[in-house]
C-alpha cells in the first residue's frame, strides 16, 4: 500500500504543513473595466503564464486560478525540507518578473498591473475533495484562511509572508516588519513580514 | 466560426450576464478542528457530492470547489433565460438538502453543518483563464467581487440575493429585505433580499 502512494497521500486526507502562496493582481477588477474581454483575458493569461512557470519550476503545487487569482501550496502532495525556501524563492522570482509582464502589456497599449503575494506556513489537511463526478487534490483548514486575509493586505509589489513563514526558511532573507494583521477568529494580531530578497 | 462555437463563446473572452452562486458551510474551519482529517474529507465529499448534483441537475456550472466553498455561475457558457430562477431554485434544493446531509453526519457521529448560499446577478468576462500548461473556463469581473461579499454575510441556513437578482426572476418567491451590505469600491450599500420559497 506503502508503495502505491510514494507521496504518502492518504486516501482518506491527512495532515500536511505547507507553504501556502496566494496571490493576485491589485485592483484588477477595476482595471479590467475600462477594457475589452479580449484585453482582460490577454492580461491574465500573460500575468497567469508567466506565473505558473516559476511556481512550476520551484515544485509548487498550484492548487487553483480563480479570476486572476493564484492559490498554490510547497510541501503536498511531496514534502521537502526546502518547502518555505522554495516558496520564498518562487514569490521573489515572481514580482522580479513583472517588469517583462509589463514590458509586454506597455508594447501592446495594456495598463501596468502589480501583484500582491502572501505566504502562510501551518497545517492544512490535505485530500481528495469533490464528489464522485469531480474531485481535485485541495486543502482545508485554518492557515488556508489566514494565508487570504494576509493577501487582502498587500498592496501591490508587496510579499507579506506570516512569522510562520519566516520560521520555516532556513535560507538568509532581507525582511522588514509589516504592520500586525486583524484576523477574524484569533485574539492576537498576527505577526507578518515584508519580503525584500535572498541574502546571498 | 459560429457553427463551431454554438454558445458563442469566444476563444478571447467575453461579456456575459450571469447569476453567480457562492456557497459555503458556515465556521467550518473550527469544525474540522475537532475532527481527524478522514473525517473532515468525508464531511467536505458528503456535502459537495449532494450539493453538486443539485447544481448539474439545474444546469449551473461549478466553476470551483475551494476547501468547502462552492463557486457555480447559471448562464455561461450556455446562456438560458431562466438563469435567475434555476440559480434561486437551485439555492432552495440546496437548503433542503442539508437535511439529510445532516442526518447522515449525525448517523456517523460527526456535527451538523450549515450552508450559506449567495446569488448575485451581472455581468462578467467569460474565458478560458490560465496558462499554456493549464487554463479552465473562468470569470472575472466586479460581480464575482460582489458575490463573496454577499456569502461573507450569510448565517448558515440563509440565502442571501442580491438586488440584480432579485430584478432577474420570472418567477413568483418568498423574500425578505436583509440587512443593507458596506461593499469595497461601492459607495452606496448593497440591497439584498433572504430567499425563504418559491410560491407556486
Amino acid at each position: 500500500d506503502i508503495l502505491e502512494r510514494p507521496e504518502g497521500l492518504e486516501l482518506g486526507g491527512d495532515l500536511r504543513r505547507v507553504t501556502i502562496m496566494m496571490a493576485d493582481i491589485r485592483g484588477f477588477t477595476t482595471i479590467s473595466e475600462n477594457l475589452a474581454p479580449a484585453q482582460v483575458v490577454t492580461m491574465i493569461n500573460r500575468y497567469l503564464g508567466a506565473m505558473t512557470d516559476i511556481i512550476m519550476a520551484q515544485q509548487g503545487t498550484i492548487d487553483e486560478f480563480i479570476g486572476d487569482a493564484i492559490l498554490a501550496v510547497f510541501g503536498a502532495p511531496q514534502r521537502r525540507e526546502d518547502d518555505a525556501d522554495r516558496a520564498a524563492r518562487c514569490a521573489l522570482q515572481m514580482q522580479a518578473a513583472m517588469d517583462e509582464v509589463n514590458r509586454l502589456n506597455q508594447a501592446d497599449g495594456l495598463p501596468e498591473i502589480k501583484t500582491g503575494i502572501a505566504l502562510n506556513t501551518g497545517d492544512v489537511i490535505a485530500g481528495n475533495i469533490g464528489s464522485e463526478r469531480r474531485s481535485k487534490y485541495g486543502f482545508v483548514g485554518h492557515p488556508m484562511n489566514v494565508t487570504s486575509r494576509i493577501e487582502d493586505a498587500t498592496a501591490g509589489g508587496d510579499i507579506l509572508i506570516a512569522d510562520s513563514t519566516l520560521q520555516a526558511l532556513r535560507g538568509n532573507y532581507q525582511t522588514e516588519a509589516g504592520e500586525p494583521l486583524k484576523v477574524k477568529g484569533i485574539h492576537e494580531l498576527l505577526r507578518v513580514h515584508r519580503l525584500l530578497g535572498e541574502t546571498t
